[in-house]
């Protein structure tokens, strides 16, 4: 697995129950995986020298982030790597126009877009949005500028800031229709090389300052056609787009079904839940995906689970609030990823499952809260 | 943790989750946890030097298994090194003399037995073997010869064959009565340094050739009244004995309750099914307990969980036999061990969960014997 994130150290406790060998290629060996992981290869996932000389050996090469140049993942291919998912499904969750184009093409609900033209960025925009009206949501194509790819924009005014740093920088733009969601949900589905799908249940994420901060699954009251709609979309594009591995997509839920935002091919933060909330957890499921094994059970084990995210807080010493998360709630699972704290960086999470929906959120919450904030008066 | 085991290799995998760095002292890199832990040395558990320079800058030390030395324990004590359990606790599951005298002195049930005199074995056998009847259980007080350590002995003929062995090999013996058990159960708790205790459902542990091959939990139609009395049981002497960590308590059950047959503290074969069968697996749990944090929940998360050791076949490479056992039940789940296949050699395990007991049984039996032997015909 390329990357020596959280996902990667995760996908190791599933690695180990599987007895599949983890090699990481990690940027340093005091990334959360590097941590956990006995063959952590330290390189650089954007040079293909690295990248060739970790492969070699390997059965199967995988992603635990999009930020592997397209180029050097055809040249593995070309080297006879088997890549999964390969270049060409990956590209779109690299780049936002290529996935924006290939779902139209589709059929794939999705927000109304433009493509700015580089030449008249803001003409376009513009006309965009005298159809669609403001705000406007402008997204890089790939990667963005002072750690951002997305800026919600009241107005033109607002707009052109982003547009002529953005042309400073060599950033392609586009513009979507700002979509008045009911909620945001998110499909989670598997596909392996044989071509075999799993689908889990439709969850409902929250975002709290365009952060994710809890998961609901399955998604509280969502219609039943709705849910198997959505779940059918998923795996027709991991289908189309010739997924191996998993793919995560990002809902937005409308008054008349869902359109989709985003897409992600690795494990990803909306199935956390499935570690103990499922039968199979996403991260064994893409380890048996991507090494085209039988695809594992996406049976919930509880009525309810809900996943919390732990944000730094501003003590960086964490590990004696485990004493009153504990004690508070001997059921609620505690995730760290190992990583060091900073204010508002994802650090780990916590999982509750239960009957009652809201007093799982409330368990969930409580033990966030708490292994971020300490204390409170 | 001292031990290269996949007692280790689970550990590692609750150690991800809360974000514990696990180190372990393996006797080789090609250990089964040593496979998967970033942390790994390199050395003998039979050496005060290799254990020393491990302990360094530990928290807390912990075991894989029962044959440190106890000397060795008490020395890295007295230099001030956590060693949990401690040597006191520990000397109750290294040496089967201490544990038999000590539980009869708390009055816990045992089977009758008798230390044999090694002036004059075969005489305190006999007069042993007067009152109880044949056959008669020798074991060795600590360690045996030729990898063995328990003989079921018929007749006085039989037990000299053993005992002569035994004193030119400069083993202790001790003569246990055989007792005409219903089956076999094991109680597992954990206790901390704190004093707190918790308690796992009474399971059923079914043996096959001296082999443990399948737990049951809970232990099916076990009277309420009896599983409570071995928890309190267990629980007592975790207590009596200062446990900290894990007490494995296995037990025999008679037509008039249960007799305590061995002890184990540290995570137990009888407990693997805690990793998907409770809401605490009892590799946190023991982490949980020797790190001082307040124990996890025990609450089962199936009416029946079922756990069937997989044994080694004939075929070294069984890899290719997990495409048969995911597709035949995409819900058992796959511990694998990574070590070398040997006939006979416990190799991983697998665990069913279920409403229905005999069907639950039967998908564990299916998956670990045709991991074992492949397509029968």
């Amino acid at each position: 697995m390329v990357g020596g994130g959280q996902l990667a150290r995760m996908t190791q406790q599933a690695a180990i129950a599987l007895g599949v060998p983890l090699r990481v290629l990690s940027d340093s060996a005091h990334a959360s995986a590097a941590k956990v992981i006995a063959d952590v290869r330290i390189g650089d996932h954007r040079s293909l020298d690295d990248l060739r000389a970790f492969a070699k050996g390997a059965d199967v090469v995988t992603w635990d982030h999009e930020h592997v140049p397209g180029e050097h993942i055809q040249a593995l291919e070309a080297d006879g790597v088997a890549c999964r998912p390969g270049s060409g499904a990956l590209l779109h969750a690299q780049d936002k126009r290529v996935m924006r184009e290939r779902l139209t093409a589709l059929g794939a609900p999705c927000p109304e877009f433009v493509v700015l033209d580089p030449e008249a960025p803001l003409a376009t925009l513009e006309s965009f949005a005298e159809r669609t009206g403001w705000p406007v949501v402008l997204k890089a194509t790939r990667g963005g500028y002072d750690g951002k790819g997305v800026w919600g924009c009241a107005s033109l005014e607002e707009a052109r800031a982003v547009v002529e740093r953005a042309a400073a920088e060599g950033v392609g733009l586009l513009a979507e229709q700002h979509v008045p969601f009911r909620r945001e949900l998110a499909a989670l589905v598997a596909r392996s090389p044989y071509g075999q799908g799993a689908a889990y249940p439709i969850v409902e994420t929250v975002q709290t300052d365009g952060i994710c901060t809890e998961v609901i699954a399955p998604a509280p009251g969502l219609d039943s056609d709705r849910a198997e709609e959505a779940q059918r979309l998923a795996l027709g594009l991991a289908d189309a787009l010739g997924v191996t591995g998993l793919l995560a997509v990002e809902l937005f839920e409308t008054e008349d079904g869902v359109l989709v935002n985003e897409l992600a091919m690795r494990p990803h933060n909306s199935g956390h839940w499935t570690i103990e909330g499922s039968r199979t957890s996403q991260f064994e499921q893409h380890l048996r995906a991507v090494l085209d094994l039988p695809l594992g059970d996406t049976t919930p084990t509880a009525p309810y689970t809900v996943m919390a995210n732990v944000l730094g807080g501003d003590e960086p010493e964490i590990y004696k609030r485990y004493i009153h998360v504990m004690a508070h709630d001997p059921a609620v699972k505690v995730h760290f990823y190992g990583k060091e704290v900073r204010p508002g960086r994802k650090i780990g999470h916590v999982t509750a499952l239960g009957d009652d929906l809201e007093e799982t959120r409330e368990r969930a919450r409580h033990a966030a809260d708490y292994l971020r904030k300490g204390p409170t008066v």
